[in-house]
């Protein structure tokens, strides 16, 4: 979805950092329907996992490489081979053929990778609010894959191979479509439904507090980090993104400024033991200092997050 | 060297946690030599890099496996494919091996798992004191390997394939045998020569501060990881050892109290730019609260350090 999202802003713009886009090559599990560009553009259906995908799709030598290919949290926890193969291995024969490119070329092809690590490389117990040093000790093996990812990004990068940047989103939320049955799933739901007449389930306490930013500043962080500075960075490649740190009941409180009471109305709360334990180890609150610092940007407060959805999905509000 | 040290205790003692040992199979790169022991003793030559090895170790289902494997920092800083084939790889084969041998088993066969990580985990720039909590963020490929096998035994361990305990081990001092050239091997240079009547070269300045614990310690940190109650360490399967903070000055005071001044003035200040960067993006100091908590030992003064390596490696002070 996010990826979706950066390929229409990149037609949209037509440029990426004040330069033209030449071509774009989309790639996914499932052949990704093509957008509209004014460069050319190519879209291709392929696992990363096999191993001889990652050299052919670094044989062109594409100056910026955006890494969102992942098998979700729910999914890696369940299939431990397909996680560690698609999520890890997949990743890293990326690094691999970028790093063989790199020296067969005497250094001159040298891109930008942004990589989508997530904070689910961080588990709890955590301090009311995470600093930008604490430590990744993540509570399943999705975390554990990208926390790894995160560590290979910083050495290739250190060592020359490409110019890294790791960028740990918070829980993308409004997300648009359907309702999904992922643990997360909820904080979307509660907000896209109501505000189209629609029932949505809470299952979790209105206490319950997560870290949370829009598609479209997701789509910024991941331009941002394709064109900043990376001299900036360091020999830390991995950022943790800054967001909204809302409870439910804020959630809900900024849904009915916008949207009003028949819209808080159709939240009915239905407590679901099982996601609430997994919730109860997420992250809630960060200090993102760096991420400011380094210029990425975020929404400030729930309500700005609603809307962002509105305007974006141009949803006509029914409640 | 602190596999050997680890095998000899053993052999002395004949138990392990108050159980009798029934065999050992030691395995390096190049043969050990056979330690005469009272139980059943095998030694074998071979790379744990090379897939079909790894589950040739395992397929014996031996209780505990003690993981010192590794080539040195400077080496898989040099030869970046190696490093990754022995330090991870090797290590992710092993686990891989002993997950298979617990499903088969029907996880009857879940072994403890004890991994010798580093310092080497973290890079510059650090806080005064580094904490439990601190991220890690190597500046090495080494360092990467290591932080990334601490996340392979904690994911593994949460997931039931066996007990890992990882151990993130201070710089081992003094380390007996002949001068090496490794940019850390000055701090054991410095004790170990002038003690015998030799001279030791002294590359960086007094001020450097380091971490440190003896290979006694180090031997006592592998059992105390072997034979603790995992439950006590939750999630969190990698600890920081204990260890013995102190600057050049204070480990040559700490010399002079043992040696007097005549094994003092066989240290030759001899600066070296190479080794003094080196050693600048090291961590000097931990407040290592929860390897204590957990019942890690190590020396609490250099002095202990000192009088450790006269004892085990029976030296007669010649200075």
């Amino acid at each position: 979805m996010v990826g979706r999202k950066l390929m229409e802003r990149l037609a949209r713009e037509g440029a990426l950092g004040g330069e033209a886009i030449t071509s774009v090559h989309g790639v996914d599990i499932v052949a990704p329907t093509p957008i509209a560009a004014a460069y050319p553009s190519t879209y291709e259906a392929c696992d990363i996992a096999a191993p001889y995908i990652p050299p052919k799709l670094i044989a062109g030598q594409p100056d910026v490489i955006f890494l969102l290919a992942s098998i979700v949290s729910g999914e890696a926890e369940a299939d431990f081979e397909k996680g560690y193969a698609i999520n890890l291995e997949g990743t890293r024969m990326i690094f691999e053929a970028i790093r063989h490119e790199n020296e067969r070329s005497g250094s001159a092809y040298r891109p930008r990778v942004v990589f989508t690590s997530s904070i689910a490389v961080f588990g709890a117990p955590f301090p009311g609010t995470i600093g930008d040093e604490f430590f990744t000790t993540p509570l399943t093996s999705y975390g554990t894959q990208k926390a790894i990812c995160e560590l290979l990004l910083a050495d290739y990068s250190r060592r020359g191979s490409f110019e890294g940047v790791g960028i740990r989103l918070p829980t993308i939320c409004v997300r648009p479509g359907a309702p999904n049955k992922a643990a997360s799933g909820f904080f979307s739901n509660i907000i896209r439904e109501p505000l189209v007449g629609k029932e949505a389930v809470l299952p979790v306490a209105d206490s319950v507090c997560h870290w949370h930013a829009s598609p479209r500043s997701a789509v910024g962080f991941l331009i941002h980090a394709a064109t900043m500075d990376v001299a900036l960075l360091g020999a830390r490649r991995n950022v943790t993104m800054p967001g909204v740190a809302a409870t439910v009941a804020e959630q809900i409180e900024a849904l009915r400024a916008i949207a009003g009471d028949a819209a808080v109305k159709l939240i009915k709360r239905q407590p679901d033991a099982v996601i609430a334990r997994i919730v109860a180890g997420w992250p809630s609150r960060f200090d993102a200092a760096r991420g400011l610092d380094l210029g990425f940007v975020a929404e400030t407060d729930f309500g700005q997050i609603i809307r962002a959805h509105i305007e974006d999905e141009h949803v006509g509000i029914v409640a």
